[in-house]
C-alpha cells in the first residue's frame, strides 16, 4: 500500500480524539499539540510498553546475547527546570542553538539548515537550451530536507527543466556534495528562500538558543534565569551518584526516564514530528569503557527490534549509522532508528530514536566542567582568563568496582526515543483503507487503524446486537468483566452493527464482542477480529481470558 | 504513634532513593525535587491507582449511589505551554498572584499571607507582669499557617508567656479574628517577620504573579510571551468541544488529566509539599446545573474515600468545607481533603486535594471573556474603554442534550489532587518505627514503610536463604515468574536474612519470599508479611497468584 496522506491522518486524529491542535479555540499554537481521549490511551500504552519492556519487566538476571550480564534497569523522574549550571556543563547553554535566517521578500523566518540547501547556481538558465545544464546544490548543517526536493525547487526558481539538470545525489550528509562537478563559491546572492520568487532574498544566519528561558523567584534578574530542559538525559546524569548510593545497582546498569522536554524550534512542523513541547523516553546505560562498544551494538539492535515488535513493518524502518561528520564532538558513534513518515518523499526517513555512544563525556563534564574537543582530546573549556569557563560540580562521579578494585568513569550508551514520534509512527503505520461490505452487502470504503493489540487505545468493544431481549444487560455484564480485569473496553449500543464495527475499526479496536439472540441460550458471543474480519463464537466465561491473552505481549 | 519527624522522612527518602533534591550536585534548587528509583515506582503506582480508579476501570455503566447515572470518564493530555489568552480568560493572568514582603533585618522574602498573621500587639510586654496580657493576632489571605504557631511566635518576640495571653482561637478563615477583644488598627510597625528579632522590619507587600513566563520563537518580544501552566485544568476546559465532538460522551461526564504544573512560589518549603514544579491529577466533571450539588457531594465523598482506601488513616485525614470568605469569586462551594503532615503542629492539616464546585465559570469565560463577580452576577470584565478586557474564544462551549432538547452551559465539579502531595502523604503515613528481634534474637530498632500493597514500590522480594545448594537458581526462577506477571520484584542474595528483611521493610516491600533448604524437597517457600511479621509456607507454583491477589485492589 502506498503511503497515506498526512491530511487524512491529521483529520482522523482530530475526528476520533487522538490529537488536537493545542489551544485550538484560541486559534492554536504553532508547535504544541494535545492528546484527546483516544490519544491519551494510545500514548499511555506506548509509554507503558516502553517502560514494561525496558525497565519494569526487564529481566535483570538474564544475559543479553553476546553482551555482559547481569544488568539492572531502574527509573528516575527529575525536574523539567534544573539548575542552570547543568546546561552550561552539558554544552546546551553554548552549543544548543540553531541558526535562523529571514527572507526579505516574504518576511518568513527559517532554520538556516532547512534553507541553505536551496543555494543553487544554474549554468544555463534558459529553458529551451539544448545544452545540458549543471545545477549546483550545496548543503550545510543537519538538514532533514532532501536533495530531490531542493533540486526541484531550485529548478523552478531558475526556470530549468529538472530532467536536464545533472542530478547530484543526496546522501543526507552534511558534507558539500560533488559528483565531479566543480562547486562555485557559496554566495548568499544565489540562495533561494523556500517561498521566494527569486534568489538572494535571505539574510545571513543568526544564532538562536533553543532552550526556553524563564525566571525563578520574584526578582527577575539574570542571576535567576532558568531553562526548561531540552532533554531528559541530564536529569539522569546529575543523579548518577544519588542512584548509585541509594539503590544496589552495579555496572553495567541503565537508568530510564520518561518526561516532557522543550525546544524553542524556529519552524515547528510536520504535525507532532517537530514540536516545541514533546515527551522523551530516554535510557542512560552506564558500562565499563571496555564493554561500551558491545553495549552500543546491543542497544541499537534491541531498540530497533522494539519498534518492529509493536507492528512497525521492516520496509518502513531503518537503522542508520551517522557519518563521522554528523557526530557530536563527544560521540564515538550514533545510530538513528528512522521511520518512513508519510510527510517525507519515498525512500526518505525521519528520526524516531537516536542510540548514541557518548563515552564518558557527560559524567566527566558534570565533574570537571564543560568539555570540548581539542586535538582529539576532551579537555575542560577555558574562558579568556584561562580558568574553566563553567565549573563542574566537583563531585566525584566515578564508579568503584568492588570486584576488580578498579575505579573508572563509566561510558554511556543512550537510547533516546521520542514518545510523540513513536506514537505518530504507530498512527501512520496503522492507517489503512480498504473496502468492506456493509449490512446490505454493498461495498463501502473503510478506514481501519491496525494498531498492534498491545498499544491499541481500546482493546475490545462490547456490542449488544439490538437494544432489547436482555442483550444490553448481558453486554453490560461482559463489559464490566473487562473493566474489572483492567482491559480497556468500550460499550456501544447505538446504530446498525456494521456501522458500529466500522467505528471501532477507525478507532483501531482489535476485537469486537457481539451479544446476539443466541447468547442467552448457548452462552456464547461473536468475537470479530479487526484485521482478518473473521468471526467466531466463544463462550462468555472464556471471553475475558481470551482477549487478555491476545492483547498482552 | 506520634508523628514521625520530617528530618527522618527526608533522610529516608534520600537514603532509599525515593526523593532527591533536584540538581543536588550543583547545590540544589529550592522548590524542585527529583524522584529516585524507588520513588518513581511509588509515584507511578499513585498515578496508576488514581487513573485506574477514576478513569480506566471506572465502571461507566454503574450509578453512583444517590447521583444520576450512567456517566463516562475519559482522559486528555494537554500542553504545559498553552495560548496566553487562556490565562487571561481563566483569570490567572490578573489574579493568580501572591503578595510578597521583605524583611529589612534578615533580608529574607516571604509570602505576605504567611507572615501577616504574625502581626501582633501586646498590651503588656513585660514578662513578669501579674496582669493578664492580651495578644491580638490578625490574619489576611489564605494562610496555611495556624493561630497557635503565630501566637507562640509573637509571644516569643514580645517576651510574653504564652499561657498568660488571651487565646484567640484560629479558624482558618480569612476574616480578622476577635473574641470580644478590640482589635487595634493594623500597623506594619507591630508586624513580626518570622526570623526577625523585633517587630516592624517587614516592607509593605508587593504583587507577584505566580506563573513562570517564557518566550516563544526567536524574536523575544512581549507579543511572544507565554506561560507554564499553573494548573492542568484549563487544558481540559479549552478542549471541551473537541472532546464532545470526537468521543461519544454525554453529560454527565468527567475528563481527567495527569501532568506537571508550575508555580513560581516565593517561599517553597516543607519538602515536596510546596514546590515550584509539581504534578497534578485533575478531573473536570461536567454536569447539568440542576444536578451539580449532588455531584459536588458525590466527588467530595468519593475522593475522600480514595485516600482512605489506599491506607491513609481516618485520624490523619479531614474533609474541610471552605468558609464563604475563602471561596474564589466563582465558586459555589469548595472542600479540601487535608492530611496531618508531620511538619504541621498537632491538630493541623495541609491540603491534599481541593474539590471545587466551579459553576459555569470556566466554560463561560472561555466563550465570552474573563468573568468577574459584579453584585453577585458573573459578568464579562470590561477594560477602561468599556470593551471586554480580554476576548474569549467566541466558540460556543454549551452542550445540547438531545433527549431533553435543552441547550445549557454545564456546571463543573473539579476534584484536583496533587500527585506529589499524595505521594508525600503516603510516605508520611507509611513511616513507622518499632523494635524487632534480629537473627540472634536481640531487639533492634526497625524502620518500616507500611505502604498499602497497591502503591508499594516493590511488591515482593525474592531471597535465597544462602548462596548455594541451588537456592539462587530456584530464587531466580521465581523472580522471573513475578517479572513476567508484571509484579515489581526485587532479587537480593546479599547478607544475613534478617538484614535483608529489614532492608525490604525500609523500602516498604509488603512481602518477602525466602527460598530455603527445604524448598527443593517440599516445593514450598516461606512467605513473610511485612506488617504482621507472620511467616507461612506456600507452594512455589501458587506464589505468583497469591502475591498478585494481595497487591491488587
Amino acid at each position: 500500500m502506498s503511503k497515506p496522506s498526512m491530511e487524512k491522518i491529521v483529520a482522523l486524529c482530530k475526528r476520533r480524539g487522538l490529537i488536537f491542535q493545542d489551544s485550538e479555540i484560541y486559534g492554536g499554537q504553532n508547535g504544541f499539540w494535545d492528546y484527546g481521549p483516544l490519544g491519551v490511551l494510545l500514548k499511555r500504552n506506548v509509554r507503558e510498553a516502553w517502560w514494561h519492556d525496558m525497565v519494569g519487566s526487564h529481566d535483570e538476571l538474564e544475559a543479553p546475547a553476546g553482551a555482559p550480564s547481569p544488568f539492572d534497569m531502574v527509573g528516575v523522574e527529575t525536574s523539567i527546570i534544573m539548575h542552570p549550571q547543568v546546561w552550561k556543563c552539558s554544552g546546551h547553554y553554548d552549543l544548543f542553538h540553531d541558526f535562523m535566517v529571514d527572507c526579505r521578500e516574504t518576511k518568513s523566518r527559517y532554520r538556516f539548515d532547512h534553507v541553505v540547501g536551496q543555494f543553487a547556481t544554474a549554468k544555463h538558465a534558459k529553458e529551451d537550451d539544448a545544452e545540458p545544464v549543471t545545477l549546483f546544490i550545496t548543503v550545510a548543517g543537519d538538514s532533514d530536507d532532501t536533495g530531490d526536493a531542493l533540486i526541484t525547487r531550485a529548478c523552478e526558481v531558475f526556470g530549468l527543466k529538472k530532467k536536464k539538470a545533472d542530478r547530484i545525489e543526496w546522501s543526507g550528509s552534511i558534507t558539500p556534495l560533488s559528483n565531479a562537478v566543480e562547486l562555485p563559491e557559496f554566495s548568499w546572492d544565489t540562495t533561494v528562500g523556500p517561498e521566494a520568487s527569486k534568489p538572494g532574498t535571505l539574510t545571513e544566519p543568526r544564532e538562536f538558543n533553543l532552550m526556553f528561558k524563564t525566571t525563578l523567584g520574584a526578582l527577575g534578574g539574570d542571576a535567576d534565569a532558568a531553562f526548561l530542559r531540552p532533554e531528559t538525559a541530564q536529569g539522569i546524569f546529575v543523579n548518577f551518584k544519588n542512584v548509585l548510593d541509594s539503590s544496589r545497582v552495579k555496572i553495567p546498569f541503565g537508568v530510564a526516564q520518561v518526561g516532557k522536554s522543550f525546544r524553542n524550534e524556529i519552524t515547528p512542523r510536520n504535525f507532532t514530528f517537530r514540536s516545541r513541547e514533546f515527551e522523551q523516553m530516554e535510557i542512560e546505560f552506564f558500562c565499563h569503557p571496555n564493554q561500551s562498544s558491545d553495549w552500543y551494538q546491543y542497544w541499537r539492535e534491541r531498540r530497533f527490534a522494539w519498534y518492529k515488535g509493536l507492528g512497525i513493518s521492516e520496509e518502513n524502518l531503518i537503522l542508520r549509522e551517522h557519518h563521522k561528520e554528523e557526530l557530536a564532538h563527544y560521540s564515538v558513534g550514533t545510530a538513528d532508528i528512522e521511520y518512513a513518515f508519510p510527510f517525507l518523499d519515498d525512500g526518505e526517513y525521519g528520526e524516531l530514536e537516536g542510540v548514541a555512544h557518548r563515552g564518558d563525556f557527560d559524567l566527566r563534564s558534570h565533574t570537571e566542567g564543560k568539555l570540548v574537543n581539542k586535538g582529539g582530546e576532551l579537555v575542560v573549556e577555558e574562558g579568556e582568563d584561562g580558568k574553566p569557563k563553567y565549573r563542574g560540580s566537583g563531585k566525584d562521579l566515578s564508579y568503584f568496582d568492588d570486584q576488580s578494585r578498579e575505579r573508572f568513569i563509566p561510558h554511556v550508551i543512550e537510547p533516546s526515543a521520542g514518545a510523540d514520534r513513536a506514537t505518530l509512527a504507530f498512527i501512520c503505520e496503522a492507517y489503512y483503507e480498504d473496502e468492506q461490505p456493509d449490512d446490505k452487502g454493498n461495498m463501502q470504503s473503510r478506514t481501519v487503524m491496525r494498531f498492534h493489540p498491545r498499544i491499541a487505545p481500546i482493546k475490545v468493544a462490547v456490542l449488544p446486537l439490538i437494544k432489547k431481549e436482555g442483550m444490553p444487560e448481558k453486554a453490560a455484564e461482559i463489559y464490566r468483566g473487562f473493566k474489572k480485569a483492567g482491559i480497556e473496553a468500550f460499550y456501544d449500543q447505538q446504530g446498525a452493527i456494521g456501522r458500529r464495527y466500522r467505528r471501532q475499526d477507525e478507532a483501531g479496536t482489535p476485537f469486537c464482542v457481539t451479544i446476539d439472540g443466541e447468547t442467552a441460550s448457548d452462552g456464547k458471543v461473536t468475537l470479530r477480529d479487526r484485521d482478518s474480519l473473521e468471526q467466531s463464537r466463544i463462550a462468555v466465561d472464556e471471553i475475558v481470558a481470551a482477549i487478555s491473552e491476545k492483547v498482552r505481549g
